[in-house]
């Protein structure tokens, strides 16, 4: 999927929502948990009842890895049930040396047909090319995090801005608008302007809506671009809308909240 | 295992190797191929063949995961091989918010019962501290890595000195030598010495001895402290050594070679 491919999808649907997967045993519905595979019997139920209102999902890998293979085997069977024409996201933060990155991106690129994966910018260049290396893939490379120890490091003043500036300014240049996107959690949204200086034109990956409390009006005042630009993230505040046997359902009814509000804003924009 | 602990088993056994299971179905010997679980049966082997030459394994998770599940399933059986006297490292290089991280945590040190992990210190204090609760258990913080790219960021001079500089002054405020380690690439020994002032008494994990072209000698000479302070790791070098029917023995010859060498800096230095 290239960058106008995947923004060609988001004037369709009329929605820039990416959702996260981030499937823990304790939080679904109890009566799920009777089923032989708990956590993709919640994960293909919220896919059905949620696909026609995103681009993206998003697992974050720790929830399927803290469970063991059998994790695994439940994220390989999530994958598989998600339509081809919406972008699978591997929220998995990896960054590893060049050979090891190359067998990090055949398992999430080749064996499990994710179409992307987040990474930690820390050790440089050649821990991120050998995934740019994959034809129609993308990597999601971390520059300015949602969590409150963001700070301890990604504001640290560098010779060429803070960190995060210089982590967008060195990341851009690995790959393209194409094959590249960066994480700029809804948090630090009064920082997005810095980000948009450094990265007009590039998708950002936008996590931090509801549960930790970003704003999804200030993460388009200050992100939105002329192609869109944004995957805006929920996870929490979707796919845990109810703990009853109506979760689907519930979980529906919040993703359509948050489309509903990003077709204003891209009306608004005029895309 | 405490600081005290590990450096008395180093004494102990005159050693401080670390060997790295880094295991490729495409580089062990053909002969494993056959078997119902190549990817264990060559660890078992080499495990069995080298145990009383090193005080550390590391699987670098990378090449399980690209298994998929099978993989994760050959790592579970890999550490339930390794005997409890030694540490057993996960070299994930995760990082992730708090919630996420504590998941982490629960699959690496409960479930999987690894003694330590790698992680990457970008996302700051709450990515860290999650994995210090649990007791018994180690960080190993990603400071200055032994791979070509270290340089585009981990060099960047900030406020606080070089960036790996300011990782080290920010993350051993996280812990204590007890539960956290950090690496140092064996590619970046004339850097060490600046790594010294800023940590003199942590356990240093370092890679990139062997196959990567680091100097046992010269990581011995700036980083030895007077608890040892350090995990050499060699991986390839060691684990690859043959791709015969001997490749156990050959490991093994590979090892010892370590291990002597290591015997007499200890020996020098009076540890």
């Amino acid at each position: 999927m290239t960058h106008q491919q995947l923004f060609e999808r988001i004037k369709k649907k009329r929605s820039f929502l990416c959702i996260g997967l981030d499937t823990d045993l304790s939080k679904i519905p109890p009566h799920l948990l009777s089923y032989q595979d708990p956590i993709f019997e919640f994960n293909k139920r919220i896919i059905d009842a949620t696909h026609d209102l995103c681009v993206a999902y998003k697992p974050n890998i720790a929830f399927y890895e803290s469970r063991g293979f059998e994790g695994w085997l439940a994220l390989e069977k999530t994958v598989q049930h998600i339509p081809d024409t919406i972008l699978k996201l591997a929220d998995a933060k990896r960054g590893d040396i060049g050979n090891t990155s190359r067998m990090y991106a055949m398992g999430f690129f080749n064996k499990m047909n994710f179409d992307a994966i987040t990474l930690s910018p820390y050790m440089g260049s050649d821990s991120v090319l050998p995934y740019l290396q994959f034809e129609n893939k993308w990597v999601v490379l971390l520059a300015l995090t949602s969590n409150v120890g963001a700070e301890d490091l990604q504001y640290l003043k560098t010779e060429n801005g803070m960190l995060f500036e210089s982590v967008l300014r060195v990341g851009k240049e690995w790959g393209s608008i194409d094959n590249t996107m960066f994480v700029v959690g809804a948090t630090k949204a009064r920082l997005m302007k810095k980000v948009r200086k450094i990265v007009p034109d590039h998708f950002l990956l936008v996590p931090g809506v509801g549960a930790q409390g970003g704003s999804l009006e200030a993460v388009a005042k200050n992100g939105l671009n002329d192609k869109c630009g944004l995957l805006v993230n929920s996870s929490r505040g979707i796919i845990y809308a109810s703990k009853g046997e109506d979760f689907a359902e519930a979980a529906r009814a919040e993703a359509l909240l948050m489309q509903q509000q990003m077709e204003n804003i891209l009306d608004e924009a005029g895309l």
